[in-house]
This record gives C-alpha cells, sequence and structure tokens, in this order.
C-alpha cells in the first residue's frame, strides 16, 4: 500500500531520531524538519503529500509549533496535528488548534502513535 | 445566587442586543464590546469576573475574535469560549482554540445558550 | 436574521403540533410531513434549505425514519439528523446514521430542542 | 405524553424551590428531598419511576451526593445523574460516576436544564 | 487467556494477508471472508464468538460493507465495527453505523489496531 | 527520556507477569502490588511518581480496585485509571471514577496500551 507521510518537527537530535523510529516502525514515512521555517517551507512545497504533523513546541527561533499548527491547518483543516512538549503543555488550550492532542514530555512511543492514529482515523470529524 | 458574567463581543448593534437579550432571558449577567479592543481591556481589568466568552469572529479593525480567543484562554486555561460567525466558521479548525464551540451565523438562541452552558459545566475538562 | 427550517416528520398528529409549537418557540422555522413520501419529496426539493431533520420512526407505510436519514446524509453528510421513538430506540446502533441523536418517548422539548442545537453547532464536525 | 419523572435532592430550601421551578417550566415532573436518607428511600420506593437524579453534595448528616450517585447507577445503570456543588465540585474526578455531569455553583437555570437534556438522550450510550 | 476473535472481511487478498498478520501479531484470533454472504454466514453461524468486525467495504456482489455493519449491530447492538475504505470513505456518514470507525485507505496497521481497542474498552458505551 | 511509571495492581500471578510485560515491551516501567493494601502504601510512598494505575478489580481482601481508582485520583484529579476486569465490568458506571476506562477480561495487550495512551495524553482533560 502506499505510504502515510508524517512531518515531524523537533530540534533536539536525540529525541528526533527515537521518535522517527518509532514511526518507521509503525509503517509511516517520515519527512523531518527541525525548525519551524524549514517545516513550514517543506509543507508548502506539497501539503497534499503530509498526513498527519508531530510537532515540538520550542523549535529555536522562527515559527513555533504553535505557528506550525495554525499553518497547516489554514491549508487543510482536517489535517491531524500533534503537539510534544514538556514545559508549554499548559499553554495548548490557548495556543492548540481544535481537535488536536497534546503529548506531554516526557512520554511512551504509544502516545504519539495512538494519538496520531486517533486522529487519522476518520479525518472529516476534526 | 450569585449571577454568572458573559462577556459578549458584537459589531452588529441588531445582533448584540438580539443576543445580550437571550442571554440576560437565561439568567446571566452580560457584558459587551463592540470592538476588540473594548473586548481586552474590559476583559484585562478583571478576568476573574468573567465566566464566559461569546463573540463575533470580525469586528472591525483591532483584535479579532480569534485574538480575543487566546488571549482570554492565557489568563483562564478553562474559561469557555463561543464563536458566532458568518463566512469564517471555516476558519475554526485553523484559528479556534481547543474545546470551543463555533456557531454559524445565522442562527437560534439555543445554540448560543446551549454551547455556553454545556462548555460552562465541569470547566476543569476543557 | 433569516430562519432555521427544521424538517419535521411525525404521523401522531398531536405529538407534530406540539414539537412543532416547541420548535416555533425556539425560534425555528418547521416543514412538517406526516409520512416518510413526503418527506422526502418535501426535502428533494430543496435540500439546501432545510437545516436539520427531526424524525418520528415509525411512521405508516412507506419510508420509516431510518431510512430518512440515509436518505438526507447521502445529499448533504453533515445534515443533523435527531430520531425521536419509543419502542424503536434500541435499533438505533443497527440503524441510525453517526452522530445522529436518538431522543426516546416521552421527552421533554428540551431533549430535542438540546439535542438540534447541539448538532447545528459546529456542523463540519458531524 | 407521561412525564420525564427527575428526583432533586438539595438542603438549601431556596435553591430546592428555585431548581425545582424551572425544572417543572420545562415539562419535567419533579419529587424532592431535602436529605440523603429521604432521597434513597423515594428512590427505593420504585427506582423505575425515576428518570434523573439532580442532586446536591453536601446534604446534612447522612448519605453525600456522591454516595446517591453510585446507589442509583447500581439499581440502574444508565441512570442520568447531574450533581449541584460549590466547593466540592473538584472532588468530582474521584466521587463522580462516569458520564455524569458536574454544575458548578452558582449556576443558570440552562446549565442544568443542558445537562439533563444530553443525559437523557440516548441513554444506552451512558 | 481466551482469544479475542475478529472477523474480517476483504476481498483484496494481498490486505487481507496484510491486516490478518497484523491483527493476529497483536494477539487477535481472526476470521476471514472474502465476500459479503460468507461474512454472514459466518457471523449467523456463532454470532457470540465474534468480538469485532473489520469489513471492507466494496467486496463484489452480494452484501457490501455496509450491510455488514448493519446485520452484526441488530443481532449485538454493541459490536465494535471498523470499516476499511479507499473511495467510499465520504459515504460513512449516510451508510455508517452509529460508534463505528472509518479508516481510510490506504493506512498503516495501527489505525485498525486503535480503532478496534478503543470500541472494545467499555462496550456498554456503543 | 526519563520513564513514565505506571503502577500495576493484580492478584493473578500470571496475568501480572503477562500485563508488566507488555507495559514494559512499551517502553513504560512498572511498579506491581497483588491487593489493594500494599498498592495503596506503594502509591501514597510518592504519589508524583505515578503516571497512571491499570488494576483489577477483586483483589481478595482489602481495599478493591474500585477504591483504589477513587484513592488516587483524591491525590491526584488526573491520574489515569485503567480497570481489567471479567465479572465486575457491569458496576463501571456505578463505582468507576469519570474518565477512566473499563477494560472487559479477556483482552489484548493493545486495549490496554491505548486505554493508557489516550488517558495519558492531555491530562488536563480528565
Amino acid at each position: 500500500m502506499t505510504s502515510r507521510v508524517i512531518l515531524l518537527i523537533e530540534d533536539d537530535p536525540l529525541i528526533l531520531m527515537d521518535v522517527e523510529a518509532a514511526l518507521v516502525d509503525e509503517g509511516f514515512e517520515v519527512v523531518t524538519a527541525n525548525n519551524g521555517m524549514l517545516a513550514i517551507e517543506t509543507f508548502d512545497a506539497d501539503p497534499s503529500r503530509i498526513h498527519g504533523v508531530v510537532t515540538d513546541i520550542k523549535i529555536g527561533s522562527g515559527p513555533s509549533g504553535w505557528d506550525i499548527g495554525h499553518h497547516v491547518r489554514e491549508a487543510i483543516p482536517v489535517m491531524p496535528v500533534v503537539y510534544m512538549s514538556g514545559d508549554s503543555s499548559h499553554d495548548w488550550e490557548a495556543q492548540g488548534v481544535p481537535h488536536s492532542v497534546m503529548v506531554p514530555k516526557p512520554f511512551v512511543h504509544s502516545q504519539i502513535i495512538t494519538a496520531l492514529a486517533t486522529l487519522m482515523n476518520q479525518p472529516d470529524q476534526i
């Protein structure tokens, strides 16, 4: 079957590699970015290629994970969005997009996978 | 019993009066603003006085209804937020705050009341 | 404001009048049918005119309330659908459409109004 | 149509009368109790007569509102349960029954009505 | 522990084998059918043996996946139902049963597993 | 990353070992108890160390799984709680805590993992 492509944004290289490996292990194809500007460029190059976004919140200068969430939903209103964060998870009520999932750090891989799978099922309901 | 205070933001005076009357009729106390700057000033003067926000999206220059949603949730993460909109309702997935309700115009009063009542029950779950 | 139009289908004239009056009292405009064939003709004449459907299940010969639910969702996938029923409510899991509401008879008016208002808010999420 | 009967438990006579009047105004039949022992006796006399329970938490000596919630759900697992409380609402996560609603005091009548109507629709899903 | 038995219906032999292997890998016992008539015969032979249904929509002549969903819910109203589909996923709002999950093709295995697990937990709530 | 610690309570040693292995395999750290008294002592020694509770219902004399659910939610209102049970699952509506998950026995591991992952994501919403 055709792959499902996830855009993964994280500036900590160890976490990036760890989550990427977990996603690949589940059968996803993964496109990565280590800062917000690169993430948005990658997404804008072909939005319809991306089936879900998993993003850290604080990713250096440039657009934050919150900005990325708003940006991808403007292009594709039903895009699944999963945030990963340590100290920013309490801002989700103010900055997150509706029907997104905040996964507080630290987490186990199943939390990311379950969040993505739940959002990708019945995308018309986001 | 003490009143429940709703901050209502709408720049169309007929809709403002109509919704205000409906809210008062249900037992709410209503504070109104006809633009975003005034809404934020009113809220910031005493955030804990406000128990729910009902806001139009396009309200002239200054902060939009989306901006107001983000602002009040930063101060009080469990604040109930209800948006009213005609042509902006499709932006809710990108600009709305989580666990808010979008009521598309035109609407009947029960849609606003039901949205507010549902969000005000069990506020810890927003 | 423009009215919100509800298509109400019920073959018991007393219940029909009672629910119609409750809906009108809440500000809805109501179009009625006392059998399934008439309901479908009324709907098909101008589907975009209808903003919600409230239907009994057993309405004589011809299409049932279950059939009406499937028919209107085929035309408009986000159409709010509320079923009223006495002895057929246990069939909802098998015959109802997703994100519809079953209101068991007898009921108070608030159950119909709350069901409709909840489904009409954020219609993209049905 | 046959009435829907609500068991209302509250030891403050002013609040009791106020909520009772609001429920009657919506078409409910109301049975009241001003303490937990009386509430349980009233319920046990004929559980199938009761279609919903609205209860204060602190109601003098004897069973609390939490105890009443557990008691009625043991008899009828799908019984709608609505709690009203001022300073005990933060205990809902530990003491409430699943799929119940906590309405924090002070409240407007619509919060009680919306909570009851939502729980009474599709009772098989509680 | 005793196995949980899933009835899997799919007419594409490659997808059937792929999903069957994924389910077995998670500890499910799997019964397969490659058309709707066989699926219904298998189910009717012993409905209480089946704990969940995963079905393609277009499966040749005979009953479709939509028909199978209605059939199994008539026998067991709380039966978990997961649909897999490419071009029919937009019909879910009209043809699906309530509290079912539509998994759009292509998918990763986790989407099927997460959908089944969520529906099998607390079956009384379907 | 730091581990996520699950408190697992089960008096059947085979099921205990089986579920413990499944949780460890997913990256959780597991603390076990084979009776209710030990479970509560373990939890009370350092409540903030525990990130989720998975408990059998009937665990000999002493506190039951229901009692453990109430106890841990009193200490930490957002604690994820998953119950496992054979013949007690029908008591969940009366004895469970809100926003908990009942996994009926027998189950596959994915049901426990999916329940935990869903509850651990966005803990502020429990």
